[in-house]
């Protein structure tokens, strides 16, 4: 039996009973063999007191919790990263009872969670305040002597230091609002009312189910039953991921002769590997070998990416080496015995502004330029400049990066199985780390749980270092990451350091910007310069700057290597641009919405890298959103429950968006297929592109019903592997669809061709008939199709290219309810109008337009990694990192795909997997709305640091007020703190 | 540890230690905790007393034979169906002692074994023979008294009984002449020498060390060095086939949860089934369930080929139901637990002659018919009518066939591999029995341990078994015929029945034949028809006879059915052909020889089926035959050794050979293939053929490396399944290389020709550089290559067509000596020359020449297929069905490749792996003729019935002489043979 006391030691800020707690009285009631006995739930119990601990083969057998007096008043306060299912920031559990009749305290309790490796009690406090009346000047007092009385360190472990100090004493002011409010209920005549812009303070925000509207537009009636393509079909998978039947690559069952594998990370940022001993671990049970940089038969360092550890290490969670045993359990137990001595290196770089200072990089600049900065700057109204950090994300697919590597009795021959995005690349990584032609590295990949680019480069990595093993013992390797591996090792979205400098006129239109961006590329190239390129060409969003000049640079830091993620730099730069946009709009006094439209790009024009287009998709999009939104009437209501409301504050926001799909070279943009015709009609479709929840395979199999002109139950597709089509690219940059799509189409094309001649023979007949008879006449029923790809460029010495195939435009309108003493958000709606073009299949690309939005607003609000000074990664799970669940989804959600016209793409579609994501900012830009109306009130600046992620903690500190200024502040150079951002 | 007693009893006739036996005083020396014992080697031991067998815990200490004394001759016999590592037909001990200094008999012992269960003595005879002369009289004594003493029943088990009859007097005999030898030896005043021609008949045949010369034309010296084609280039297999690394299907490392599958197989060959109880079977050990026709979810019986007896059976073989079970003896155990009650149903057809009784066909009548035949009956000198029986062949590959179906979790996904030569057979059936779609049946064939055509359709049928097993029972499926199993259930050749009627003139020139060929098809259609179609087209070999009429047709019997096998109907029709040409040449008085000259094709020319063909290598093959292996001087130098030798006698036979590839049928010729080009250069070869041990993957890799103009080394091929190459044929008819291969070239050139604008830009650059430029511009490295098939046709209505691309011309002379004492032959020489046109690989077409001629001769003479008048095969392994081996192979073996042109082919080829088959009828040719000069010399008639094999127990029975007149004959009215011939 484990023990309550235990239990509760490990996770002291869990406990949610702090309500009751403070009722007093209340106890938990035990029996074992010795009989029955009571612990008393008080302060011995929430401070871990060893008596007031569950022993050994005691039982609980009830909970009692008194009834409160009638003068007697309790609550209850816990505030988090997220609404549901996370562990509290900060919680309160407070109780007090009046001399009968008065409000004259009789006694006081004041328990607060989060704030020391316990629940403490404010109980000094609590003493001081007997037989004081409960009135403003108590409060005052209150707050005073609880923050002397309860002291977080500055360094203290969890960070949020100054948050959490706010935290303690706005939980006693709610209470205080809480039991003035229930007084003047006892008695209104002798007790007074609260104000009434202070009532709404006083309520969490409910959870309600979530509502919404998905619009899109149906097929012409006049297509064929038949032809799904168009229609929204539901995902090819979607009742077996329900069920649990869906394989994924920890499905397989097991292999004769299997090892698991564990790996051993470093636990230093940059240090030199002095020795390494595994003897220990050989030893334990289970172990059959361990596997070191001396077991790579080829390349241990292929382009850069490092498999083995081998003599330094680089970041924390580099692979020094990794143990095959028997279980899983066996191996992770196993490297804990790996001794490993380490002398530091200096310096070890963990932020970008380390980086900065070292001339740390991974890449040259890369530069657009458009105008005369310089000139512009010296004829315009005002200049301002700012610096924006947007921090780095977490991909947290459901399924962990899993490699299978089954090395094969002949010919060096190696099958893996891996959920990835780029099977070829796993083949390039496998075949140099074994030194083994490509031809005999087979990589399978059926589906993936989840990926958003964090499976696009990893994998290969993985997989050479699962490879190397599987080398080695001869055996076939089942590695897979655990979830707190996977964080540690594989990172995730680059966080960004943007600085502007903005001169504009007085009516809001920007004349001049000069921006530079700087990211976290981690210590190995990764796509670390391709995602700067992305920021750079990128970075104009929507808006039209006559003289521009943007800058941007990857830096090399002693981090995990960050790689590939949903937007691929979009959704960091962004932020840069909405805040100066925002900047501005306070400038100007006017809504950033009409700053906004005074500069986004209203004609066929040219971006600043001189590739036209013609934003009339944004233009509906961003009109539509402001109307169906009721944007104006709403912002105004807002304006209106802003002025009635002191402690809650809503915001609203419109974020357009110009988002490009693909990449900006060409041959990046190929794509393959084969397409099998068997005798009885069957089909057996294999493309490029890798099935990782996205529904790339369902649109594949619509693509395929169309073109060869049959039931969508005749197509098969088994899996994607560099056995049926080799050299495949990366399924990513939005484009998984889109090419293979067209490479599908070329193959089924190819075939209808060929079947023409039989066809036309025998128009009536039935589809297996004219496949029987084009065997007959020895007509090919297999064909491989292909796509040679958008014919994208960019000239880099000329700061030109038309970089991109087409633009996907949107737009969001969202609005939030922020709560100014707790920090927390709700999110009460988000209008979407994407341009869709022609949608293939309505329900997928709605499906990733809210996902991604989902993600995005997740990335700019309440997820965030938490590093140490020294680079260490502390957020390894789901309880340290809070993606959004359903209680963050928007109340009302709107999602309406726009029509338009692309016919560069299959069936004039466009690719939507990764556009959602940066209108999720819109919660951001409605959040700081929101503070900014706070802070208004205030008399505060609106103008103030627009980083992301907003969390609670952001959000919290920005609305400034009597209880920020009470708290006591550290001078910063007399301490380390617990974590620091690394934007 | 086994008892000798008891091994010997189980194979009684196994014993090779008569001449020890009969030296008398012989003993085995055994200890056991109860002290020594001696086990004397007398009467009881071979007659298997329970004394005279070892006990629990004895062992064998040693074994006592004594020297014998000065007038004590012992001597041993042993005849066998092989020279070596076979049982014996009949042996024999035989010990004589005189009265010193004469030859009058004081003691004599004879030992016969395989006349009888046990072994057995002649201790009458040999008492009444004591105080005889060893004389003539003696010997004719001797014989009869044996005879009477040792009786085989007419009906005894193992048959030849007349022929084990006259062995047992035939030995005797030989022992007869060796004692007149030594005591002549003793004394050569006293004891007369034996007749000179009587010398040679006391010697077995020698076994010397096989000796061979093979000639092929080396490729222009100017070819480049790295191009492989033409070059004697080793089986790319072939050191993983010696060292046994070479994976074949049940190589595969077990797969979890995997189950062993054994069938219970009818024990009638026409039933219907009253009743099938499973129940004590599901009850055994390990048993996981039992699968019955009931558990077909989709058809049982696909095109007439049923897997599961279904209320009745109509071969014994027949698979009624099996069992899934944890290990393979587990679920053999169980089947014998499996309980069927049958009920027989009339009639039960075994033989050709018993279908012809009841009207019983597979087919309809195929006929080829030419010039009037009816007419030029009447204006011939001569007309002779035959009948020919030539007996069926078991395939007899090494690796017995062999499935393992693996069912997958989504999608009613099952993957198969298993050791065919078509997989896309295996996929429809599969399809069917499952009721799946094909594109969900994924079969894998990486190579097969010998196929020879017996993996054709029947693993399509026995995987249809496995993946209903596996789909009933969900858990993957290993499914290994045992050999007897294999041998049993998957039949093998065609038996055949000739009949003839050839009308000729006196020179040898002959002017008409009337052929009608009847097949044993067996119980299903399988491929008879087929089989029959070719035995019509092929039945002309090289003779143009101006009025021919040849019919066929398959017949239907209660045996399992026959199937495909190396040159499919044509060893077995040609063995009439050769038959009626020996007999014109009898009656013309010529050499066969010189009336094969005379009747065959000498120019360009029509075939009966009105096909244009030139016959030039044919000519050049046959002309370079008679003279490099000097036929005419050998035949003379042979007609001096057989005036010399009474009991041996040489013979020697030529046989031309017309062999046409491929099918008639255009778009059975089809072929296909996928290469890729990897990223590094590799190339990943995948077409529609079968690796069945013939070197068909290296003849591709060849190709492709040709074609791409890159070392063999780069080229990698993994398997052939239907997931890269979808509806591939059959590999079969000895274009597997010709077809492929051209799909191969094609794929090849398609990609070559994307290439080259590549190369031609960087002429001096290398194919790794050239690829990734190639990829840089998009192009696709990955195509299909198709082959439309020779464009075959056979119009049966008007008995004409261009049945097949090209002919495959060979001559074959070999000689052999016979022993006409014991039916023994030995083969001296053998001179092949086959028109190769142009090989791609000397080595593997010598390879295939030299095989398909051994494995042809095996069928001309020692395989035999031995069958009970109910239809039961008796022969179900290596102990009962003899192949040749090293002792068999000729002595001087010599193959040349003579060079013609075949501009259809690739690269100007031919294919051989049939070809060799029946230039094995040189062997049976050459035996005839050797046994006409034994009865010439004996004058008797030397037209006699040339059926096919020519057994030991034929050659001795057709050798008359005063042995076979004085044995006992049995009237047939009077009983059942033990077994029957069925063609």
């Amino acid at each position: 039996m484990a023990t309550l006391g235990g239990h509760i030691a490990s996770r002291p800020n869990f406990s949610d009973l702090n309500p009751i707690l403070a009722a007093g009285n209340a106890t938990i009631n035990v029996r074992s063999k010795e009989g029955n006995r009571q612990i008393p739930l008080n302060g011995p119990f929430l401070e871990k007191s060893p008596e007031a601990d569950l022993k050994q083969e005691e039982v609980i057998l009830s909970v009692n919790i008194p009834y409160t007096t009638q003068w007697h008043f309790v609550s209850g306060f816990r505030m988090a990263q997220r609404q549901e299912n996370a562990f509290a920031i900060v919680n309160a559990g407070m109780s007090v009872k009046f001399e009968e009749g008065t409000n004259r305290i009789n006694d006081l309790q004041m328990f607060f969670g989060s704030v020391s490796p316990t629940i403490v009690s404010a109980s000094q406090t609590s003493k001081k305040l007997i037989g004081r009346q409960w009135d403003d000047q108590m409060l005052s007092d209150a707050c005073q002597w609880v923050l002397e009385e309860i002291q977080i360190p500055p360094a203290a472990e969890g960070g949020m230091v100054e948050y959490r100090r706010t935290l303690i004493i706005s939980m006693l002011f709610k209470f205080y609002l809480k039991v003035r409010l229930w007084l003047n209920q006892m008695d209104p005549q002798k007790f007074p009312d609260i104000p009434e812009k202070f009532v709404s303070a006083l309520d969490d925000f409910p959870i309600e189910t979530p509502q919404g509207v998905q619009m899109f537009q149906c097929v012409d009636p006049k297509q064929p039953q038949q032809d799904p393509v168009g229609r929204p079909v539901m995902h090819q998978s979607a009742i077996k991921h329900a069920t649990g039947e869906a394989v994924f690559v920890d499905d397989i069952q097991p292999i004769d002769q299997e090892l698991a594998l564990a790996v051993v990370t470093s636990t230093r940022a940059h240090a030199k590997i002095i020795s390494l001993d595994v003897s220990e671990a050989l030893e334990c049970p289970g172990v059959v070998d361990v596997i070191t940089a001396e077991d790579v038969p080829g390349e241990n360092n292929h382009n850069g990416e490092i498999f083995y550890a081998h003599s330094e290490v680089i970041c924390v969670g580099q692979i020094v080496c990794a143990v095959a045993a028997d279980t899983y359990i066996h191996a992770k137990e196993a490297c804990k015995r790996v001794k490993i001595a380490y002398e530091d290196i200096e310096p070890a770089i963990i932020t970008i502004e380390q980086a900065l200072e070292h001339n740390s990089f991974l890449s040259s600049e890369k530069k657009i330029e458009q105008g005369n900065v310089e000139h512009a700057f010296k004829h315009v109204d005002q200049v301002i400049e700012g610096v924006v950090h947007v921090e780095g994300q977490e991909h947290f697919y459901m399924e962990t990066q899993t490699i299978l590597a089954i090395p094969q009795t002949e010919d060096k021959e190696m099958v893996l199985h891996l959920g990835t995005q780029f099977p070829t690349h796993v083949q390039e990584f496998v075949s140099a780390a074994l030194k083994v032609p490509r031809n005999r590295i087979a990589c399978h990949m059926k589906r993936a749980g989840g990926a958003f680019g964090g499976k696009v480069t990893k994998p290969a990595l993985l997989g050479a270092v699962a490879a190397v093993a599987a080398n080695k013992t001869g055996r076939p390797i089942r590695f897979i990451l655990a979830r707190g591996d996977d964080m540690l090792i594989t990172a995730g979205r680059h966080p960004l350091l943007g600085k502007y400098k903005i001169g504009f006129m007085n009516n809001g239109e920007i004349k001049a910007a000069d921006v530079e961006y700087y990211i976290n590329g981690g210590c190995t190239p990764d796509e670390s310069e391709l995602v700067i390129e992305f920021v750079v060409l990128k970075s104009e969003n929507v808006y039209y700057i006559p003289n521009f000049r943007c800058r941007g640079r990857a830096c090399k830091t002693n981090l995990p290597s960050n790689t590939a993620f949903r937007g691929f730099g979009f959704p960091q730069t962004t932020v840069v641009v909405e805040a100066y946009i925002t900047a501005v709009a306070s400038k100007c006094n006017l809504l950033p919405e009409e700053v906004k439209e005074i500069n986004m790009y209203k004609r066929t024009s040219k971006t600043a890298y001189k590739q036209t287009f013609n934003p009339e998709p944004l233009r509906r999009c961003w009109k539509e959103c402001l109307e169906k939104s009721s944007f104006y009437d709403r912002k105004q209501a807002a304006e209106e429950f802003n002025k009635k409301n002191y402690w809650k504050k809503r915001g609203l926001a419109v974020t357009p968006m110009k988002f490009s799909n693909a990449v900006p070279t060409a041959f990046f943009n190929q794509a393959a297929a084969l397409v099998h015709i068997f005798l009885d009609g069957s089909v057996l479709l294999s493309h490029g592109g890798c099935e990782l929840g996205q529904g790339l395979y369902t649109k594949m199999i619509q693509v395929a019903s169309r073109e060869l002109n049959i039931p969508a139950s005749y197509v098969h597709l088994v899996d994607t592997s560099t056995v049926t089509v080799p050299n495949a690219l990366f399924t990513a940059g939005s484009m998984g669809a889109d090419v293979n799509g067209k490479a599908v189409q070329n193959a089924c094309q190819i075939l209808m061709d060929r079947l023409h001649p039989v066809i036309r023979k025998n128009p009536k007949g039935k589809w297996k008939e004219w496949v029987a008879k084009a065997f007959e006449e020895s007509i090919s029923l297999s064909a491989t199709g292909y796509f040679k790809g958008y014919q994208t460029n960019m000239d880099w010495e000329k700061e030109e290219g038309d970089a991109y195939p087409y633009y996907v435009y949107g737009t969001a309108c969202s609005e939030v309810e922020v709560d100014c003493l707790t920090g927390a958000h709700k999110l009460l709606r988000t209008d979407i109008f994407m341009d869709a073009a022609f949608s293939i299949n309505p329900a997928l690309d709605i499906g990733q337009v809210e996902g991604a939005f989902i993600q995005g607003m997740g990335f700019y609000t309440i997820e965030e990694l938490k590093y140490s000074p020294k680079g260490v990664l502390y957020s390894r799970g789901p309880d340290d990192y809070k993606i959004p669940t359903v209680t963050e989804i928007p109340e009302q959600f709107n999602v309406t795909l726009v029509h338009s016209h692309n016919p560069i793409a299959i069936y004039s579609s466009k690719g939507l997997g990764e556009a959602g994501m940066f209108l999720g900012s819109s919660v951001l830009l409605a959040i700081y709305d929101a503070v900014a109306a706070a802070r208004k009130e205030r008399g505060l600046s609106d103008i103030f640091p627009m980083n992301s992620p907003a969390t609670p903690e952001v959000i919290r500190m920005n609305c400034t007020d009597k209880f920020t200024d009470m708290i006591p502040r550290d001078d910063p150079s007399t301490f380390t703190p617990w974590s620091i951002h690394v934007s």
